[in-house]
Parts: C-alpha cells; sequence; structure tokens
C-alpha cells in the first residue's frame, strides 16, 4: 500500500515517524509544508521540513518538538552579543542545516533535491518532499497588520488575532515528485497538524486538492476535548468562526476531501455529527506521548484507511 | 601621535593589541588585508579582519590564533554529518559574525560599515578598517595552478610551491576611511605579518603605497632565524627568489617605502646590511609570547617611530 502523508510540523512529524515505522520506506511519500518557509540572516530556512526531517532521521529535539536533540546554542549567544536578532532561534547543530540548504539552492538545486540530499545524509529512507519548490509564503492578516508567518508564529508566539489567512495566488505548483506520489497513492493521511496553516498550505498546492480527493483519504483531528495538543490550532480556528472540535476540522475539510477522520476518544460523541457530514469518525487515542503511541497511532490509521480504501 | 597599523592576521594581530594598549583609540587605526576574504557556505569571510577584530576585542583563540576563544564544533560536526564542506574551520560563535556581516553586506553595506558595527559590540575602540570595499582578491600560481588564497593557505595548508602572487589589477581602490586615516598618519606601522601575502595586498590597494611611502614607515620583521614566526613567509620569500631574512625583507619592502625596520635580536648582525640599503634597523625583542611582550614590542615601535619621524 503507498501511503502519502501531509504534514506540518511537530506533531505532524510524530504520526510521519509512526508511520515510518511501519510502511516500507520505497511505499511511504512525505509531503511538508512550506508555507512557514521564509529567509533569516540570509539564510532559507524551513521550519517544517527540519521538524520532518529531524524527526524522521531520530535526532529531533523532543523537548522542544524543533530543533535537534542536545543541540547548543554558542552561535546565538554571539548573534545577541553582536546585536543581531534572536527572536528565532537557531541551534549550531540547526545552523548547519540552514547553510547547506541555503548554499545549494543558490547553486540552483531545487528545494526537493536539497531536501532529499540532506535527509538521505541523516539516514532518512522514506521520500520527505516539500509541497513545491516554488516558494509559497503563507501570511495573516492579523489585528497588527499583515504579518509573515514566522513573525506572527515565532516573532509575536501567535498572539495577534488572526481575521484572514492568505495563501498565494494564484497557486504554487506541487513538484513532479509530490504529482507522481499522489497520484500513485493508495492511502492519502493527512496529519494531526493545524489545519489551516500547516495542512491547508499543502492542499493548496496546485493540484494538491484534487488528488488527494480522488484518493481514499484519511485525517486525524489536532483538536482533543476542545484544544490544541499543542500551538495555535484551536485559537486560529475560533478566530475564524470555526467550531473547536473534530466536527470542525471534519466540516473544515470537507466530504469531498476526507474518507474518514480519526478523532481522540474523548471526543468520541461527535463522532455521529462527523458520520452525519458523510466521514467515516474513528475513536481511539490520538495523543503521542511516546514512540508507542506514535506507532500504534499509525497502525490504526492505516489498517481504517485499508478498509476504507 | 596619529598611528596607522598595516595587519595581517595573527602576528599583525598580536601588534595591533600591543598599539592598542598604549595608543588612544582615537589615534589608532588598523588597516587588514581583506585579499584573504572569500566566500564559503554562502558567507562572505573576511579571516584577517576576524583575528584582528578578535585579538583586539581580547575574545581570539590564544591557541590557534584564529577564531575565538573557547569556540565548539556542533555546526561543523553537522556539516561533516551532511558530507559538506570541512575544510575551513567554523566556529559556532565564529559564524555569528559571518552571518551577521554577509547579512549585513547583502542589504548593501560596506564592508567599513559592518566592520566598524561588528567591532563595535565586541568592544574593539580603535578604528579597524578594511583595505577595501572592494573585493580584492589574492591568488597564487602554483605547482597545482592557479589557486585562490585560502585554497591554498587552508585548502592546502600552503604546500604547493607558488611561482608567483596575482593581486587585483586594476587595483582595488582604498575606502576613503583608509586614505583620511593615512592622510593624518604621523607613523604607519607594518606589522610582523606575511609581506607578499599579507601586507602587499594592503600597499596595493591605491593609494595606500604612496600615502605609506610619504610618511615615516616602520616594519617589524616577520623572519626571526632564518624562519617565519608562524606561516608560509619564510616558505614564499624563498619560493619567490627572496632571501629569507630581515635584510630580505627589507628588500623586499625598499628605503622608498620604509623609514625602519625592527628586527629580532637574533639577527642584529645584519643590521648594518640593512642600513646600508637606507633603511634603519633596531634589534629588539619581536617574538611575542605574551600580553607583556605585545606592549613592549608596540613601545619600541612607537618610541622609535617617533624619534624617526
Amino acid at each position: 500500500m503507498k501511503v502519502v502523508a501531509l504534514a506540518g510540523g511537530v506533531g505532524g512529524a510524530k504520526l510521519a515517524w509512526g508511520l515510518a515505522q511501519l510502511v516500507p520506506a520505497d511505499d511511504l511519500t512525505v509531503i511538508g509544508n512550506t508555507g512557514d518557509d521564509f529567509r533569516h540572516l540570509g539564510l532559507a530556512i524551513s521550519p517544517d521540513l527540519d521538524t520532518l526531517m529531524y524527526t524522521l532521521a531520530g535526532i529531533a529535539n523532543r523537548a522542544t518538538g524543533w530543533g535537534i536533540e542536545g543541540d547548543t546554542w554558542q552561535g546565538m549567544a554571539m548573534i545577541a552579543r553582536y546585536g543581531g536578532p534572536t527572536w528565532f532561534q537557531l541551534g549550531d547543530r540547526d545552523l548547519a542545516t540552514h547553510l547547506l540548504r541555503s548554499e545549494r539552492l543558490a547553486q540552483g538545486e531545487t528545494l526537493t533535491a536539497v531536501t532529499a540530499a540532506l535527509g538521505r545524509q541523516l539516514g532518512v529512507e522514506a521520500a520527505l518532499r516539500p509541497m513545491s519548490d516554488r516558494p509559497a509564503p503563507t501570511r495573516l492578516e492579523t489585528d497588527e497588520g499583515t504579518l509573515a508567518f514566522q513573525e506572527w508564529f515565532v516573532g509575536r508566539r501567535w498572539q495577534p488575532v488572526v481575521d484572514r489567512i492568505v495563501l498565494p495566488e494564484p497557486p504554487a505548483p506541487a513538484s513532479d515528485e509530490v504529482v507522481a506520489a499522489l497520484e500513485a497513492a493508495d492511502l492519502v493521511v493527512i496529519a494531526p497538524s493545524n489545519p489551516l496553516v500547516s495542512v491547508a498550505p499543502i492542499l493548496h498546492t496546485r493540484p494538491v486538492w484534487e488528488l488527494a480527493a480522488d484518493r481514499p483519504a484519511v485525517a486525524v483531528s489536532p483538536i482533543v476535548g476542545g484544544r490544541a495538543i499543542r500551538g495555535p490550532a484551536a485559537k486560529l480556528m475560533a478566530e475564524l468562526g470555526l467550531e473547536v472540535s473534530p466536527l470542525g476540522v471534519a466540516r473544515y475539510y470537507g466530504a469531498d476531501l476526507l474518507d474518514g477522520l480519526v478523532l481522540d476518544s474523548a471526543d468520541g460523541a461527535t463522532a455521529p455529527d462527523i458520520e452525519a457530514l458523510g466521514i467515516a469518525a474513528l475513536p481511539a487515542a490520538t495523543w503521542m506521548r511516546s514512540d508507542e503511541d506514535r506507532v500504534e497511532l499509525a497502525r490504526i490509521v492505516l489498517d481504517w484507511g485499508r478498509r476504507l480504501g
């Protein structure tokens, strides 16, 4: 069974890692959101791709969810001493990723090629793909003006109230590799990443939505008990008038796209409302605290997806 | 007395530090060689300026002579893990310098402005100036072909035999700040840096030589007992047919430029031959092992230069 996962950062990376323990590497493609990508200190930074890569490579920092386990901060301390920008934290090892990526992009390689090459060196076996080789920055219209994603997310700790999420128009084209993986997919897994700012930018990349909608597609709700497990998903959904629940997630993705939604057992009572939308609902343990949790959730998603397909 | 020092890396930086202990900051300008500058991993790297800056700031690594005391190597280890280039060592703190310099240059600031701003943050009080704001790369014609300076110096540990040193033609223009400092100088000090690849690129920058020649100018020989205190000065002089001695240094700079040459006491016997060229010769303790040595040599150079001027 060929599986394609659409994923943002931390939560998505955990499920992607679980999938990678169960699906043969040749059959798994993880498509990462690059709507968060930005340039900082002259470097091309891809936060979600890096979180996915580090997590798949088994070197992610488990405490923070981003960055590299055991990384150090000598460079940041020196940048601070120079009075340089410190709002976006760059670990010393992490900087190597940005330096090499930036250098190779500047030499004309695609982000797809660079991501594959860096991942290979770290031992990532599944295909990790950026959604597009073109820049496709997500912008947010907020009560403090229009902000680039990282300005809002890291720079202002996602506090400004969001009126509207602006994805690039016309949409960026998906890479050939992304299109080919989706065309071959037996199952599309939408990871429990932020639907609005992590998954939507991938789906917005043309023609990802159409290809995903044509195939069995299962999402995992990132909303549990009315809250996001992590990050601004609940806050954003509320600000944009969506119900902050698995039902809200199901409505947002819609029955045209989704065949099934895995929701946390704590929200099991909402399953009938989701099914009423024409989307199968499966309550399960979705909170991934351990490696075993990740693998178990991946197993549930794969087994259920196989039956739905 | 307004003093301008021309300096390359390690040896030049030591004397510059000594001078900075004795000369009021407003009266001292250190002009650094940028012929070694190069781009690496997309970063603008200025090895001699950095050694001068770190030394003047009191944070240089004393064991290596270059880099920052106590710097760490997490980024380099990660670059190695990625299979990236490791021939040029970049410490984690040192990387901050290159990142901020590169970013500010990319935003259109001059190297002069960036160097001043970075130095100020580190507490450098004397004026540290790049010889030019234009790239002025030194190239070496060798038995392994034409090499950029760092390819030869670091990449091949200065082993290829040099037939010819190629400085840019037409010469790069000195910055306004360099010209103004030289015009106001009461004494020009040529530090015990490599005459051929550290000092010559500065003198080649127009109109540094003419301005230095018009003023009292004292050099310190980097050759002691037929050997370079450090680095390839002796090897290079021999390969280019120069006598490897203070007399060879005196002949190389010439009486049109130099009023005096400080040579090591170990070479005192050659003083008459140097004076026969029309260049005053002063034997002294030139080997700078300690901070006290640096200050003492600076004091000798300043006192003697004042009398020669």
